[in-house]
């Protein structure tokens, strides 16, 4: 038995963990584009990073310490990815840390941004001196690790377990600008004062991630620079496995779900929920073909149920299925069923008044197995474009 | 020895072809919508369709004829795919070949438009039996496939053999809207009075697909209606195969190009080169990778030459890589090689300078192996979204 609050807050509120962020010079709006995150305890520390084969220099400096290290401070930057840069990006890192005046234990480095330019350390490590440790300014941190998210993403929760101990755990994100299927970058970084176990850390990671990141974003087509981070200063005696994962969930969850809403220009944040599936593993594919299709995700930004798409995606999807067994819905309403198109003006009427909604659900049952998955999507409209078009610049 | 020419005009041109196109009720714009193919001497026939799980009724119609069936007329609707119809879509096709008055072998029916809309027949039925088989007019034709298409898609060749015999081949099209990885349709019908044998035609409007339509489209993602007709009518006595080969290999290069340069709203066709993959089937996960990626296509879309997304998309792609083994041009100008970022602002000048172009290459050199591939894409800006979110309205 445990209970799981949402509380206020930014993950400064969680025991031992400090964090700011300012503007460094690197985003020429003057917005904050350098922060930090501190633990005045060093904390246990286990990641998830992209499956791109180009992996950035940070992910490969961090995988240069030893397995199982402890880390106390983890420098975050927008506006330059450090990808692409070889040898020379991870010296780059190595020359920051050393540049410091902070008393820091394997300090971590996080960056995302525009991808093969060199990274602009002078003003990196001129920022982060700057910085007060013993700062607790998460709003602060949460803007400077935006790139075209339109708003921070951050959660708090605190756990209550049943002898009457608590854990507070909570995150503070950056969008994968569109999500799935591409690649502009998804950063989360997750803080605990559980005192949770070593070996739970990646476990409990891994465990939660296919019904959160991996369901919008971070696998096979991920950015240069993904990265789920997971910290854990133990301030706290209390820990409870199952309540642990349980909190863990909620939180990656809530920061998919903020990501989806916030994709780039989104309006529209869509379960595609695949039921009947063959398997599981099928259900996955159809799901997340419906929320990466171009045209499913069009047409839902002109707010038409245009389901022919829908259908046709699924059979482009190449799962195995059959239009006589397949129901199609938007929410409740029912506009294909067994081959049967129900799809008269009163049924378009009431698929469209789904569809105005900014939060909604396409419910697509196969009708041949038991298998089930749902990826989450938003439209695309014209907004997308323009970001894309000239984001570099 | 052959040689072979490109000529004016439509499929017309052939001997014993004849073609027409009239509106005929089914877009409310009064634009033409229903064309036919006719052929005074009965055609051998060929198709490649669609490998989406859900094809639509005449793709069904036409496989329930007897293997090696001849033919000599082709019904073409747009507006109407006649997709996800069921049962009913394929009695629909046998109603309105049943109700015409025109002396007709193996009738074949091909449409395309939205999904899961019945077939408005009686529109069709009366359209088709005012057809005059003995028209010939091409152009009219060409309107009357189209949906999103900007302008009509037609070649036509004179192949001339060394004996001094000639045949004609041509084609007529219709574009798949934006073209990979999506679900617009692709509709291309190759006409043709060369002596071709029988089990030529399969064989070589295979061999062909590999360069040319599997190279934008077509593949795994495709709609329910795609379909490529090839139909030899055999009044010229001529033939030989290497150049009906050669022939029918540019036939279907000329559309596929169109097809690209056509991708809805698209100002751009782009080859994406990929050589030096461990092998062919890397290099084509790779280049169809670069094709179907959004913020490559956008970045093109906004004529910024950010190659660091054209590297994190191969990354994503999972073939093998290494960065430091990776080249990056456009056209002519280099900007990575190696692991060395070559982007100064000469560079950076002169790889703007090429986006520039309506056509042009990006080349990637993944300096691993030898495989290659070059699939054709385009770029997507405000104009796709305008099309697509309400393309059915």
């Amino acid at each position: 038995m445990f209970t799981i609050l949402p509380i206020k807050g930014f993950i400064d509120q969680i025991d031992g963990f400090f964090c700011d962020g300012i503007h460094a010079g690197l985003k020429p709006n003057g917005n904050n584009d350098l922060g930090f995150i501190y633990s005045d305890t060093p904390c246990e520390v286990e990641a998830v990073f992209t499956k791109n084969r180009f992996q950035a220099a940070p992910l490969k400096h961090f995988q240069m310490y030893e397995k199982g290290f402890k880390t106390n401070f983890v420098l975050i930057n927008s506006k330059n990815a450090n990808a692409m840069t070889g040898q020379k990006g991870i010296d780059d890192i190595n020359e920051v840390f050393a540049s410091l005046n902070h008393d820091l234990l394997n300090p971590i480095m996080s960056s995302t941004g525009v991808i093969a330019n060199p990274l602009p350390k002078e003003k990196i490590i001129k920022g982060a001196n700057s910085f007060n440790l013993s700062a607790k300014s998460g709003e602060n941190l949460s803007k400077a690790i935006m790139t075209t998210d339109a708003y921070p993403k951050t959660c708090m929760y605190e756990v209550k377990l049943q002898d009457g101990s608590s854990f507070k755990i909570g995150a503070v994100a950056k969008g994968a600008g569109m999500i799935n299927p591409n690649l502009a970058t998804m950063l989360c970084f997750i803080c605990t004062d559980a005192a949770i176990k070593r070996e739970d850390m990646k476990e409990l990671l891994e465990a939660n991630s296919h019904s959160t990141f991996n369901a919008i974003s971070v696998d096979g087509d991920t950015s240069t620079n993904d990265t789920v981070l997971l910290l854990a200063n133990k301030k706290s005696n209390a820990y409870d496995k199952e309540a642990f994962k349980e909190a863990l969930r909620l939180v990656m969850h809530d920061m998919a779900m903020l990501m989806v809403a916030d994709g780039e220009g989104a309006k529209k944040a869509v379960a595609f929920e695949v039921v009947g599936a063959k398997d599981d593993k099928q259900a996955e594919i159809a799901a997340k073909a419906l929320s990466n299709s171009l045209l499913v995700k069009t047409a839902l930004f002109g707010e038409d149920p245009n389901f022919g798409r829908i259908a046709s995606t699924i059979g482009a999807s190449q799962i195995e299925c059959d239009e006589t067994k397949l129901v199609i819905s938007y929410n409740d309403v029912k506009v294909y069923e067994n081959g049967v198109i129900l799809f008269d003006e009163a049924c378009e009427a009431r698929a469209a008044e789904v569809l105005k909604n900014s939060e909604y659900k396409v419910l697509c049952n196969i009708g041949i197995g038991e298998g089930k998955f749902t990826a989450y999507g938003c439209d695309l409209g014209y907004k997308y474009v323009e970001i894309n078009a000239d984001y570099r610049t």
